[in-house]
């Protein structure tokens, strides 16, 4: 996607308190050439993001995102970005967003060689139109991840608990996916359970009861996800973390992908095997995941 | 390491053939801006790279690291890179290098979004000093690769034989050897096989014998690795590809990191308990690896 709108952020400490950290931020051309040959993102994909939804000009869940960010920061041995400083930056690039969906990325990246600060830009862009995901749904292929339930708890320098930049592996089976036939992929354990999608949690309805794979150290913890358990049990359902099996997935009632952009989208297939899409209750899921939230 | 010199190559088809690629040349200043905030190399380390060790001017093992590029390519579904246009950007590069050891890297990302062109690039970096590791030595640190020794053949998505730009795990993993004391890390499966260190191969000597991880779809195949053991044939040594479990790494009668600018390392310690190091011969090697090779 065309990128719409961007600020290059000189990071400053995450304990630097100051009343607006607006002479910090250089606008620069979203299309032009920023970045030098030598940046470690682009060299190594040695940083980490995060992409947050945006209606209307409202950027979503800004609170959950950066504390992801903190936390992956933590995880790649980046500086704590200050959440202050992202907060009024996002919210400067938030005012360029017209009516509708939009996504704001946030990138801290180790920088340039030799020791140099880490640096640090946040874009704008318009958000794809994601209407038939979240209406007919996604066909899912589910692809090994490689590892055991248990490997990224005792391996953390497999990073598996970090939004990195390294996303070649995320992206490679997403096109697997469409080699076969399907829209998206889950990933599983090699010992048969359910992680996440490449670029979206995983979320069952067994009944009246929701439930997602535990985030431990090897997924990404879903701020949609977490928003929408939050939505579910005000709406009475009870919602779950717990080790979810591949035939937990294959059996269950009904299934979505969540994420920040493109939110609810229904599973429609697994593996080939078609999988019923509860359209009513989608639509609801999506129009709150489109209502401002914080 | 700062760049030194860089261009900027406009890809053309694997199969176009002129006397000259000159003219998709286009000189770009080192440390200036270049790329866009978009580049997908710098969003999601989405593409593929080789590092070539030049001597006093001379490119070593072009040949094998541009076949290595275009495999990596392959794996990452980008197009086959021209060989020949390839290789008169290194040439063209190798001219500005000075006397003593310099850095080559070649860049092949997936460029832009929306189905762009990809972005591919070429820099000369000054290398650097790496006399102590040579004769000194390495610690080396075990840590898990987090699969088993079977997964990357049936995995190809996870991109394990490809060289990408995804190298954040590479990174953190070289970070965790320098927080437990060590300089280095050599990777391991799950089940105790050793596979490749971070950024360099693994080579041990056992009598007579030199042995090396089967390059299969879980590691890189050196091309040092590959130069040294035609090598170590003339001078009347046998060279073998193995499985390689940690007790052999362990009991070997020495073992080296081998790479394109550090060339052989000697392992000094694994996991804190110390290794001989075979003093003469690494030198011997590492006048082999800096003499001009093809």
């Amino acid at each position: 996607m065309a990128l719409l709108f961007a600020l290059v952020i000189d990071p400053v400490a995450s304990e630097d308190r100051r009343e607006s950290y607006s002479d910090t931020f250089t606008a620069v051309d979203p299309c032009g050439p920023v970045l030098p040959l030598g940046e470690l993102s682009a060299q190594r994909g040695d940083g980490v993001f995060e992409s947050i939804g945006v209606v209307d000009g409202h950027a979503q869940e800004v609170g959950p995102h950066l504390e992801r960010l903190a936390q992956s920061a933590q995880l790649v041995d980046l500086p704590a970005p200050n959440a202050a400083q992202w907060r009024e930056a996002i919210a400067r690039v938030a005012a360029e967003a017209g009516a509708g969906e939009s996504v704001i990325k946030l990138i801290l990246s180790r920088g340039l060689d030799e020791g140099s600060a880490p640096t640090s830009w946040i874009t704008l862009a318009s958000a794809p139109d994601n209407a038939l995901a979240r209406t007919e749904g996604v066909r899912v292929v589910t692809l090994e991840r490689g590892y055991q339930l248990d490997v990224p708890g005792r391996a953390p320098w497999l990073l598996l608990g970090a939004k990195t930049l390294s996303y070649a592996v995320n992206m490679a089976a997403i096109r697997e996916a469409k080699r076969r036939g399907a829209d998206d992929a889950v990933f599983v354990t090699s010992d048969g359970y359910v992680l996440e999608a490449p670029t979206a949690s995983v979320i069952l309805r067994v009944g009246d009861r929701f439930v997602t794979p535990e985030p431990h150290a090897g997924i990404l913890h879903g701020t949609t996800q977490l928003s929408l358990f939050a939505h579910l049990g005000r709406r009475g359902f009870s919602t779950a973390y717990e080790a979810v099996l591949l035939s937990d997935l294959k059996n269950a009632d009904a299934a979505w992908l969540l994420s920040s952009v493109r939110l609810a989208a229904p599973i429609s297939a697994v593996d080939g095997a078609a999988k019923r899409v509860d359209r009513a209750l989608t639509d609801e899921l999506n129009a709150y995941l489109l209502s401002p939230r914080h």
